[in-house]
């Protein structure tokens, strides 16, 4: 099957940009001798984790038990959960989610901690505890170096749980300045940080400009997207995941209608340039609004101008939450359709 | 089961609120002898659809063949697909429709009418053709009557279709005048325009102020939301779908992070205030920032502070997109679950 004769909207996966971005990153993270260790969120296939442990990756992370469940069923053994897992509802798939894999779960608070403790005593199995510290990102994470290592020591003192080390999103200015502060302060109260863990594929070429970071946890890398490309990480031809559209109006002459909008490419403009994608082929068309079915594509710059009927290819401004749009996706290689797979970690929000 | 007992983030929908919402714009289109014909992207799931049928409306309307697929098999009949469905690959899934309902497809250009056409063929079956004009929103539709007159006479040329009227979205400044126009050519022309059909919700209670409209599509008004409240056609006590979500840390004094990114609440602002929705029982909260699983919770103006644990419920700012990222919805009356049913009808791109 050529890929000119799928339905639109669709979004197709070139595997042999998959397969080039997925070494290029592992090159990269043996020759500095970093543990890499993917966020799975971008592509959720367990068929692409698993090419990213074939090629080098030493586990995988995920961000919500369910997705985690994805991969522990497809046979994957070392999961970092990197989210603060809170609430009575959260312990039973907790627990089945430990009683599966080699787990380990991120946080920044006891409340957090407490539910990891319960799971790891029901599935009587050890669990690691990663520390979240924020470092320049101001999402979450503890900002006291001393909180840190009270919860640490706390996570020591439980039989069933072990301190797994330090994580912070993304790299940040603050970053080498904690983890400074935070070594001192662990050796003396004679704790080792047996790893720390850095995440984010738009700095993922600086990790080893941090020397304490010994675990890289990237997602987009895998496809590449409008943002990393903008990050100069990446380039147009390293975009791996292209959506499939069809021009279906052609209302007035400086517009074009095609039929993807927030339902199939998000609404999320994550500082990308102008509009929410970018058109191969029509480098000065700005995908300039989106109503839930309808993009609204400004062609008055375009010196060739699509019409109705046409076929067109948009990589998006971020491409990790275009995947979570999707049922479905296209694998293809050269322009011919090797399969159509689900997205098995799709929608798990909880 | 009670509320409190789901694991979350998890879309709460109230049934007594659901039916008062279908009831009230029900008795205002029946006050004004306009049909109604909801828009089921609101809600996505077929047992509201025949709510609204059994209370009155006339019919549906969808977005794309996919939906509207899911409706038919659920044994709704009278449809209208109100987009432009164009190329070969929507010949079969859109003849399968028309054999399924009584179809009626809106649409703006040949291209358009040459792909439903192809379908009416196959299936053996006419489908009725209903011509979107545009008048204010500067999305999609015919700008000149001429040209509209022009397709209608091309519709009525072809033995399998017929024109069944006219379609704007939404109310614009333009309405009234632009059919004022079309009349006066149709009747020239000796064409009756059987149906004259506006959308949308903000503007749902002005329809009976544009004399010549004769049909409503709303959608939104099911549930309502940020946007309808803002908008003034309904209260914060209207908005029947609830995302109830739980605070997982604060990294701050002035934030807490909620368990519901933009992959739970999407990324659209669509103009409705301050943030990614409205928190319930916290007015002075604002969520100010959404990654894909972590909203962040400016609470510097609480008097009331929010703590980790706790379990909070946000007014999405637009509903619609809300129901595409849940596969399951929970159908609530006085606090206690009735049902947890799959969103038959989400996903549907195609």
């Amino acid at each position: 099957m050529q890929i000119s004769e799928l339905d639109t909207p669709a979004p197709v996966i070139d595997l042999d940009k998959v397969e080039a971005n997925i070494k290029a990153l592992q090159n990269y993270a043996d020759s500095h001798n970093i543990v890499l260790r993917p966020h799975i969120k971008t592509h959720k296939l367990p068929l692409l984790a698993h090419k990213q442990l074939a090629t080098g990756a030493k586990g995988i992370t995920c961000q919500k038990i369910s997705e985690a469940m994805v991969m522990a069923e497809s046979g994957i053994q070392d999961i970092l959960l990197s989210y603060n897992i809170v609430g009575k509802q959260k312990i039973k798939p907790l627990t089945n989610l430990a009683c599966l894999s080699d787990l380990k779960v991120g946080l920044d608070n006891e409340v957090a901690l407490a539910t990891v403790a319960e799971a790891a005593t029901l599935a009587d199995k050890r669990i690691g505890v990663v520390l979240e510290f924020e470092s320049g990102n101001e999402r979450q994470g503890l900002r006291e170096v001393s909180s840190c290592l009270a919860l640490a020591q706390k996570v020591q003192s439980h039989a069933k749980l072990y301190f797994a080390g330090l994580m912070t999103y993304p790299l940040g200015q603050y970053t080498d300045a904690w983890l400074n502060e935070a070594k001192s302060a662990f050796a003396k109260a004679g704790m080792d940080i047996p790893n720390i863990s850095a995440g984010g594929t738009p700095a993922m070429y600086k990790a080893h400009e941090h020397p304490d970071i010994t675990e890289l946890r990237a997602g987009t890398y895998i496809y590449h997207d409008r943002a990393t490309v903008n990050a100069g990480v990446a380039t147009w031809q390293n975009c791996a995941l292209h959506l499939h559209v069809t021009v279906v109006s052609h209302p007035h002459p400086d517009r074009v209608i095609i039929d993807a909008g927030s339902k199939s490419l998000s609404s999320d403009l994550i500082s990308s340039g102008k509009g929410y994608g970018q058109l191969v082929g029509y480098e000065e068309a700005v995908i300039y609004r989106l109503n839930e079915e309808h993009g609204l594509v400004d062609i008055s710059a375009c010196t060739r101008k699509p019409k109705i009927g046409d076929r067109l290819e948009v990589i998006p401004n971020h491409v990790c939450v275009v995947s979570n749009l999707h049922d479905e996706v296209v694998l293809q290689r050269q322009g011919k359709v090797e399969a159509i797979v689900p997205v098995l970690a799709r929608g798990k929000t909880r």
